[in-house]
């Protein structure tokens, strides 16, 4: 299999990456990752979102439910918030959103769908001012994010 | 909201949690719960399938992959075995699983994704052995599950 | 055993449900789950205070204590802060909280118990506000809740 | 209050630890640390079981439900086998038990319910054999001890 | 070996700690542990440092290594801000530090990794105003701390 | 910084992955995954062995001293006892193999530490069994790796 393969270079995929970022509303995240290194910047871009998720197999809305579903049950203090947005931007309701809070919170406990609440009120709080920023022509950068 | 609902009974969610289950293919399982302690079982048949599984507002092929993605993110020792099962059943296939492991394991570790691996190649094993009795008339009873 | 049982409703359990909490001192606790989601509200109150905690068979103060554990033991980042305040309002000392936090920490991590540490400051902070406006007439809604 | 504690000395915890242990029905174990390393098993007696599970401010029966809670929350492959055993020979019963799990699966997830109750089972399987063996005056040695 | 072993007192313990404390620059820390509990403080210091942390049979440098790969792994929401200071106390460079970031993120997932990124670029924040404090003769408590 | 890397290609990194796999003796691993996946398995050598532990920045030792302390920390049911092995053939003694579990133990719960007793104590007596092998000329598959 892997003879069979075309001969693909690594810069490709970090434009792959990007073009994947995109799709999902994330063209502008992980910028803290490039401040403090580069390398680790081009790795999240070009590993995880050009070679991961873009790969065929499984829908983007898929990957993205499964992605959420990780990290809803990991509880992690940071990392979730975003991944609230993408999910939005792909097509994936509020209404669905909840249930997978309430599915997984079984799964994983039931603080794990508290945390989940929590966060996800506030990355709606934060929405609301981003787009508010964007109307008036402003940036407004969430720490969240 | 509350008040308008229609007055159900706990009695019906125990047969609704078993349809829930015959859909998909596990209506066998958690026996050992049984063993130990009918409420318990009654509360995961009646509660977790009849009232969490069986809900409206996400479907149950949804359900299944962002449950099977919370197991695999957490790599507890057993539980998700049959999860990889009833997947198949509800006709996610083993590409889809794959592609599963590889989403879940970035975002919760390798090793999630090697555990991942060594479960269903085990679950699969078991299938066949479970397939052959059935064929033979036999029952196989799978210590995994 | 299931026939056995009395037709309990489910609209009962939700008031069951407020009861425990009321001898919890929580009542007033995930607004955020009913901002966002009455039937997820619902089920808090109704399934987790109603049915589970309200189950005899262990005591409102053990069930508190292992509650308080394996809170301790998972290091959320949210979801803990209110139980250190029901613990104290079931009597728990503030000795024997700390004694939980040595033994667990033991269990699951050094960091597990000074983070545990952190929370436990924190809410008694809170508390002394709380307890402050109430005396004043006003309301002190704590972030941390 | 360093100063007003008398000064112990370090050999007195592995007495005091051992102590402890038989309380608990569980001076046998560990072994396997000894076989590896004499000073991780010193440490493991002395320490945890010398200095923390011998700690007043907390009744011994306290600290066996906060641990056994903890260990069913973090569900790791092993480890939690033993405290079954303890906390049945410290006298909390088989109804408490399960309700332990009934709680802590709420807080951690139906998967660390039901990895409970394999281990539960498996263990309670292995005490048979290991009263049987005592009986007829053989050692039986449990390889999830 | 147990009898061959000196009979060392508790009190040299916090000593011991206290100057493998000083070595990594963590004197000042655990003080919120002292406000609740002297007891608690004394056996951090004393056990953690003293015991754990001095022990011979791998360096400082290694100990300091392993500690911040398990505190990057569990990705818990405090604790591990002051150990990427006391890293580069003991010499390990930002450079080697971002390495350990990456390696550890694919063994507990990439949100472990930008966790680690977030908390790291804090406490290089925190640490500037640290250091302009302590030029000024200010003391800067770090609430991260 | 991107476009002055020189344009590797994908295909190196497999070899590349191949040869560190080589010198942690770890060559005949994960063939688990390329049973069910080639792709997968292609990842896994190229991206984790020839991508991340390949890189500079950090010693193999380091690398290999912090993916051990992470994966003792996570106390998963598999894939840690490779880890052990490739440990040892890259000189790591079994006295700081020791040591990092006293080590991490004490920031992930005493659980870890005795699980890690555990999968050390069954790959030490697995090795015995393929070095025997090797000897009588015949390969012995271990189940554990």
């Amino acid at each position: 299999m892997k003879k069979s393969k075309p001969r693909r270079e690594y810069n490709n995929r970090f434009e792959r990456g990007m073009k994947v970022l995109k799709r999902m509303g994330r063209e502008k995240l992980m910028l803290n990752q490039k401040a403090i290194s580069e390398e680790m910047y081009d790795m999240s871009v070009g590993h995880l979102f050009g070679d991961v998720w873009g790969r065929p197999g499984l829908s983007l809305r898929d990957r993205q439910l499964v992605t959420l579903a990780a990290n809803i049950a990991m509880a992690r203090p940071s990392g979730n918030h975003s991944h609230y947005l993408s999910a939005m931007h792909l097509g994936i309701t509020k209404r669905e959103i909840i249930e997978i809070m309430i599915q997984v919170g079984h799964y994983t406990g039931w603080p794990t769908l508290s945390n989940a609440v929590r966060q996800f009120t506030e990355i709606l709080e934060e929405k609301k001012k981003m787009d508010a920023a964007k109307k008036a022509g402003r940036v407004y950068h969430s720490k969240l994010l």
